[in-house]
């Protein structure tokens, strides 16, 4: 499910807009969201896979403000050899305008911490995540 | 100058790396840091003038952990007509590893929270900011 | 509503528990979420009147780790005749174990930024609030 | 050496003040500080000792807002069988005015998470650190 978050003043800067810095911690949460929702994130645990953001590229579009609701909305956009690409927006809940919208190559990386070819059963897993839908 | 960061458990993260939000936040005080060290930024703010971040791509190179000292190098990339671009790196002081590059386009809004055209009075405030050297 | 929270790893530390500044933006959306259920937020607000956190003691209990969930639990404890103190815990969800347990005391300022008597009308307000229940 | 931070804009909230989550880094910072200056710190993580704060009593006095310099002191204030207690400040560097005043009482745990008695070695080692000079 989409997270839904209430933005409160500790979220906001000297503008009174949601920081940029924080952002990332909201996508960071829809990422996660995204994944315990459709594959077995525990099995992956164990067997040592680590999903590691490798860029992220965010445009912040309109900001929000304290007591705005926002969503945020990710899924897949594109799986590589060797990394993978999530397209996330964070919207406003009640007028449906863009906050920010992101794109996030990552790559997976086993217990001794390299990146994994993206092949046979791990493609299978990211195949389970669905694709970004706006 | 450069801020100089030590790395504090509470900037990590499961994997004991610094988080991806956290830098945003280390690269805003690097961008903080370059303005003050090179415009009137008082001066600005009296003027009603606002950086506003429309984008950030940031590439996560080498992660940064615990006990790292980190440096926040920031420079200006290029001007256009309505928004300019800084380039920053977070390097280990000690190894000279590059943790993570980002390009930063930001725009100047006035006091009615509008982008500005960047001539002028605000183009020279601009050159006064140095270029990136890595 | 309590609020209910699945801790990330981005909210965790060195020891792997959730870092203990962590917890206050936890608390603080506790005390968001109490007053928005039992008071008419919005009317407060355009009277200019300001919830202010004068003193927090809040003591670390048990620790929570990525992937716990806990709930927010908030209730009035005292009302003074210029300041009033909620009572909050952190309580993982599914053991009932209590994470932190914490006390904070505020005023409400004026629009000038002065605290003021809790009396009359304002002491109305703080009463719609209920008293805490463990 | 006290760490001295420039206040930012994404240190404050809605009402620009530093956060009062925010305050809680800040006197993380101290302690790590004050530490590192004083003990040997890679010696007592290479023994598995681990600090934990077990309970913070914080005191919000005055608001510390974006642009302001404030300093965090950090010393002993008395150590105990089991626990033992800093207090810390945050102070503006310019005016002298004390932002926070805080009291953190800690256990020092050993590599089985469990606290361990405040006596011969352990206790020489916390003796090493300073009493609070305000």
């Amino acid at each position: 499910m989409e997270p839904e978050i209430k933005i409160r003043g500790y979220h906001t800067d000297q503008y009174q807009h949601v920081n940029n810095a924080r952002y990332l911690e909201f996508l960071e949460e829809g990422r996660w969201q995204l994944i315990e929702d459709h594959i077995n994130f525990e099995e992956l645990m164990n067997k040592g896979f680590m999903f590691i953001a490798v860029n992220i590229n965010i445009a912040y579009k309109n900001p929000a403000r304290a007591n705005d609701i926002v969503l945020v909305k990710t899924g897949m956009k594109k799986t590589g050899n060797t990394s993978a690409v999530m397209k996330q927006q964070v919207v406003n809940k009640t007028t449906g305008v863009v906050c920010v919208e992101a794109e996030v190559t990552f790559v997976i990386a086993g217990s001794n911490g390299k990146p994994l070819k993206i092949k046979g059963e791990l493609k299978e897993i990211l195949q389970q995540l669905p694709l970004f839908k706006g």
